[in-house]
């Protein structure tokens, strides 16, 4: 499998994307990766490895920065190194793209470069999230932003996008898919949710168990949670902040307490750090644009090394997977039967 | 001022009410309690304050459920405890409702029997919040959920409201007014989010300050922040569950870490509660259904004495400011001008 990656995308692009695959160049001798960008950058970074046949640097001296204006500079900045690693996928060069840049512009480059799945309309920007206090267990949420408006019949197709990858990537025999709602009784919520119920509810391939409250969100009784991308996004920004700031004062409460509460402090350093760990969903992979022909992932932007390679590690999932074909055949018997 | 008690609203009505309520009774001496519900369950947790003239009861053998219908329960329990004193507001025998009881009925009394200030298409439920890290300050945000659905003008509607409480309430000289958005620049955003933007920009009444993303949504950059009602509601819902979660997760954390562990966790404990007093946003006050005739005041179903104390606290604020007045002025010059 063949990995084409936006060397240049992210806070700490190239170093950190180029540990990171060097990272996972190590780990997985089954993977070939397209490193797009500026070379000078590049090779002094990958060191003996320059010349590995399982990596490969594509130079370009063009990049999207994160302030660029995301479907103007899908069109205009022809060589940019997320544009050229989207062009290979879409010509067959490579398998799936990888980037840690400008969340929007992947998203454009997906839907004009790569392009979607026939039969869906709005593919969605899905995270894979832990269960808090279950060690293993995850669940995916979808859309978190790839639209700013959905209609119940995106969220009906994320039901179904999710439900595949619950399925054939994290390997849930039957995902729970629930509705994100106002309450948990049916017949609650918006117009728009209203009628996202009906749709799910009415659709006998999926294994619908009603809606679902934000408070609930964290506590695994969900393997796919849907939702249109406007409240998605609020909802994903809103858990980051709050732990970000729960964490903040928690430590700050610590180091202007007592001499006591110091060294306490320190006693459970460790437990605090799980409690980061579970939290910093990168471990957990990127966020998957989900719907296309292709793999999209995204990571965060301050993405550290180890973060690129668990991302790497969830293409290679993916992949190894047959997802997205399953996908493709399930849209297109949908439409023999329309 | 006379508060309004549905004193048999919430889980642990009525105990937790009426001592919450003495609690009260002690610090205010200029306020006077209207307590509708059952006297057998009142009465002996009144005491020797039974006969006190700022304490009264009014009996009645009905109320509302959690699991109760809202508009049907409001339209056929008629001597329930909460639409008692609702009607008591209606009828001027009393200047505000407080409940913890079923919130949908809540609101459907406040909309219903108590009746919406001139003017406002839509009330909000809007709850204080702390800001994380700094002690003293405060913020509002609206809707979460008194409606599943909202207008681009009752968006602009919740930054008048919520700006006139920050004000006469808080006693913030010039609220910070923020639409949260799923980006910071202009321009982003649903169909909804950008026509909401549209109108508090061109409101000079206002100190708009643009959009905030949900992630900051507790750093204390904005002192009003209004969304639709469904994403309010969602993100409500997202802080609570996030930081409930965490807290469980740090507390397991230490309980199955080492030794040292466990004895840190012994010495942290201060610092643990103070974040836990922190996210208890009880101790804020309730969340205010705002754009009522009258203050209508829900704290949580399961409030106990202090979160009820606190609650009246605030409502003693409400009604000790100017705030309903000020509003109705606000939207009759609206009303002329148009």
């Amino acid at each position: 499998m063949r990995i084409a990656v936006d060397a240049m995308g992210g806070d700490h692009a190239p170093q950190a994307i180029v540990e990171g695959i060097l990272m996972a160049e190590k780990e997985f001798s089954d993977v070939e990766f397209l490193l797009y960008g500026d070379e000078k950058q590049i090779n002094p970074l990958l060191g003996d490895k320059v010349n590995q046949t399982n990596i490969k640097v594509i130079h370009t001296d063009e990049k999207i920065t994160s302030d660029d204006e995301p479907v103007r500079a899908i069109r205009s900045k022809k060589t940019a190194s997320m544009v050229l690693a989207a062009r290979a996928v879409k010509e067959g060069e490579a398998d799936a793209l990888f980037s840690a840049g400008n969340t929007g512009a992947l998203l454009t480059a997906g839907l004009l470069i790569i392009g979607r799945i026939k039969g869906i309309d709005r593919p969605g920007l899905m995270p894979v999230l832990p269960v808090i206090g279950k060690d293993d267990q995850q669940f995916v949420f979808m859309d978190v932003g790839a639209n700013a408006d959905s209609k119940p019949e995106n969220i009906h197709q994320f039901g179904i996008l999710g439900s595949y990858y619950a399925k054939f990537v994290l390997g849930i025999e039957n995902p729970r898919v629930a509705l994100l709602n106002n309450g948990s009784e049916a017949g609650k919520g918006s117009e728009l949710s209203k009628k996202a119920y009906e749709l799910l509810e009415g659709d006998d391939s999926l294994h619908y168990i009603g809606n679902i409250e934000a408070r609930e969100l964290l506590t695994g009784d969900a393997d796919v949670i849907v939702t249109d991308g406007f409240t998605g996004n609020a909802v994903l920004k809103t858990i980051e902040g709050t732990a970000l700031s729960l964490m903040k004062l928690m430590k700050s409460s610590i180091m202007n307490g007592s001499a006591k509460a110091k060294i306490g402090g320190l006693m459970v350093k460790g437990a605090l750090s799980e409690v980061k760990d579970i939290m910093d969903y990168s471990k957990h992979g990127g966020a998957v644009l989900f719907g296309l022909r292709a793999p999209v992932v995204k990571t965060h932007g301050s993405a550290d090394k180890t973060a690129v390679f668990y991302t790497i590690k969830q293409i290679r999932k993916i992949l190894a997977s047959s997802v997205i074909d399953d996908l493709v055949h399930h849209f297109e018997i949908q439409k023999e039967n329309e």
